[in-house]
């Protein structure tokens, strides 16, 4: 009998998909890692440098640079190409050219014979993630997008920071579209499993100066100044993807917000967004569906109608 | 009475400044990382990203940009610093320019009071290091260059992958320069505990086409290729100056070559070349001096000769 | 300068805190380990039996036995000796051994000086938490027991076992006595951030058979069951125990549910007992207050009187 | 495509089985972990109250009790089972009940389907290795012994101390028979890489009091002293077995000395004892053969003929 290995394949090695493969390494997430790109000596030396960090590291995994067809028996692989971002430019506005991408890189994946689990991080990530869904056949549970999951590991740390509290003892997260238009559900919101409503209520004095609206602008803002700055956003989103391929690989059943088909959760179908869902190794066994305020379902139902509008324009 | 927190600061935070920074907070590696670059909004863009990571990766860091007072109470200062890569340029080629960024770190460091443990990665770093310590003030076992450490797990690396080994089965190391002039000591290599010129001796079926000689220049030449293709080498060194900052921050006493002052071995004195050593928290605990083959001193003389060369065109 | 290194004692190596002591060699919790028992030969066997798992483990802890003398510069002192368990007995009926027992270590632990957190897990431990921090004379923050921590665990595992989800997805826990007496506010318990008393109702059919009340007291009664079959529970309480050392040595913030000294929480003051904390290198650095419901605020009073009726029989 | 999950068993729930237990969940060693005793609710017991440190460990692990039944498709079972220490009994006295303990479990194991790794802790372990070997009709690679490998972890974790270096930078074991007849192979220890010979030849001051043959006695001896006062050795041999395990689930190739057949070696064949072992998915991959010293040579051959002996005395 022969060990079940995992294995991951990134495609797209530029700073996103560099960053998510020297975190798999770093973190030991899977057996075999095989990294993919256009160009072919940028993933070759992005393997033979991470081949290097193993002689220290103490990770045991095995990292090549490959091809679609290493695709055929992988569990996982993350789509991380994407166009270098131009100032200005919204998620959105990417749309076309991202499609563009997925033509180029799906059906190849599909073509190797596989059959695991698709995350994707190009953006914009709630209409590609539907796009990947449609293109490769695979059923809705086995792509899964990133959503808004680094959003809300934004949010988790600002909360944390406001309340000196640990990350971990915040749970927090934002819903909707990864772009201008998501929400932050405060009802939903605490800190050490306080409400943080009611936390907001029982320290005036203390969290004077806090202010929710501008919370959740800066949140959505934050981005943008990174990108100017360092030209991507790197470690943010490598950890964000990490946690989602250990929940997948290890069948951790664990409660992450990703771009995840809905299926009659606050009265829609057919399109994704980002909402808490349950991944295990069959992708997302299941979302789950919060009782939201009246004013998050008003502004969750505007952050679905730019979704859709996108995603009418997707050629299917 | 206060828990004691360990601290690092990051000085440069380019492609490789940036990579050290990732792993450092990957690996939970002390309790307050401080991000310094020329470019204020680079070094704030590199935390931010990074505080971000927190939210999903566990990591209980502390992780900010800041100015050069933050390194009065740290533990460790990395130099990370370094020019552009221009093709065709050798290491030794960047002296005068490498030097010039010294002068403008290592005095603000010390301004600010402090005296604990520099880790130099700016090439050509045998040099850079010697620099440092004359610069800085700080007795000798305080600086430690990465030097051949990271030229040592490519080693380790391809040796394991040519025997079918795991790397941390494999003792292997390069001494000298780190550059064109290295050493790999054959004499001292073992793999599962063998001395490797046994096994050579021992399997010549199996090692038929397996040549000293190459190996030795494809180790050289590899790390051009890497940074042909993306810019710069970025996860082997990282992988390799964390686990040097580790061994000073625990206090492990854990073999690595590394740049360090020899003091007698080899016959040697007043020179930073790549040299296994002892590292703890006092830096260079001791060296470890190898019964080397004739043809090995040779050669070893022949890298400390235009170390030393190098050395002499200093401004001191 | 010297790094600062943290340093963890623990008294009382018998299965609870011989278990405790490998949990943090496996997890490399902090620098020094020193184990201290009544049985000099018990703690050199248990040291040196820790110190050969260093061979392989990667840990890089340094362990030994030791003296009360070397809790002087401690961080954290784990106080985990108890009498054996006689089947039948509840918590509080080993009041007087146990305080016979603090009697014997305290005061020879203050007596080096220490100056430092103590962690208690000796039962019962509300009592004995309260009575450390009145032998000791260190204030109420710096007194830490374990009281309901490992109650909590044992409910985040059983509804993530009934959800199918990770056990890191759920929030809940137990409050008041570490014992008979104990509540689940079951108003605070999440599952993937949804409230679990939306989830009951949302899911009658997938939760048929699910019962609040005997949750209650499977709870409460596991703990007896595995006693009784193996003479303590060790790995558990273990776990449990490493994370409050955790949360203190890296200055975390993590809100754990310890047994605490209230200051006008629920009404109530100088007593100890279970309730979600934030932890940091301090201790204890303040409490959450949830608004709980009237029902549970009801139960929780009454646990309070039995934790207060046994307060009031130590001798002071 | 289902993700292939790792699965191991623990026969044997006494004091050594439930510690390698704590150890593989403590380090999320694999992905399913069963418990088989004769005491059922032993089994229950150490599974139930290791479940319950998944609620603050962090670990991704499902444990739990289990019947021979769950062997069919486990990639690895661990035998721990042992009668009770005597004192005074040497390893090879307890062959015979040994011999029995090993009836009962295999023909049981087999019986399932079993096609996986065995790894043999019960002594006399070279003796029960070799049994095991022949009553399940397992090729050899895939039964291993613990052998000589927590010698070995002593004799590195001595070394280290004695020369104030890093138990990972010392390369060192034992040899033979897992027992008082063992060998130190002084010619192929080092230490940071450096001949130990030649270290004792060159710190003749450092190094005075140090005495090889007693570092050898001490070796064998210090297991006695601790069971003597824990009633059995524990956390080193857990430490040791996880290591193995990893290296076989993980597919390492890691060089591990363990109890395994020699094939030629030494002149050897159709025995178990401790040698140099590369050990990954297939169990034993290949041996490492060393060039000994003659009287080494010698010894070894000595501690052959105690195998032989006690092997010749088993029924098969």
């Amino acid at each position: 009998m022969a060990i079940g290995r995992s294995k991951v394949v990134v495609v797209g090695t530029g700073a996103v998909g560099a960053a998510v493969a020297f975190d798999i390494v770093m973190n030991n997430v899977c057996d075999d890692l095989i990294l993919i790109d256009i160009n072919k000596e940028k993933s070759w030396a992005e393997a033979t440098d991470l081949q290097h960090s193993l002689g220290y590291s103490g990770s045991k995994m095995r990292v090549k640079s490959g091809e679609y067809d290493d695709c055929k028996d992988a569990d996982l692989v993350v789509i991380a190409a994407a166009l270098p971002y131009i100032t200005g430019q919204t998620r959105l506005d990417m749309l076309e050219k991202a499609a563009g991408i997925m033509d180029s890189i799906v059906p190849a994946v599909m073509k190797s014979g596989f059959s695991g689990i698709f995350v994707v991080i190009t953006n914009p990530v709630d209409v590609m993630s539907y796009y990947v869904h449609k293109l490769s056949g695979l059923s809705a549970n086995k792509v899964i997008g990133t959503g808004t999951a680094l959003d809300s590991a934004r949010l988790k740390y600002h909360l944390a920071d406001v309340m000196s509290v640990d990350p971990q003892s915040v749970h927090a997260l934002c819903m909707g579209e990864h772009g201008d238009s998501q929400i932050i559900p405060w009802s939903q919101v605490t800190v050490g499993g306080k409400k943080f409503l009611d936390i907001i209520n029982d320290n005036k004095v203390r969290l004077e100066g806090f202010n929710i609206k501008s919370v959740t602008e800066d949140i959505k803002k934050i981005a943008y100044r990174i990108v100017n700055a360092k030209g991507a956003t790197t470690f943010g989103i490598a950890a964000t993807t990490v946690q989602i391929i250990k929940a997948v690989l290890r069948d951790e059943n664990k409660v992450i917000p990703v771009s995840a088909m809905l299926n009659g959760e606050y009265g829609e179908k057919d399109i994704y967004m980002g909402v808490p869902a349950v991944l295990n190794s069959q992708g997302v066994k299941e979302l789950v569906e919060y009782h939201l305020a009246d004013n998050e379902i008003v502004e969750l139902k505007k952050s679905i109608e730019i979704i859709k509008e996108y995603n009418d324009k997707l050629k299917l």
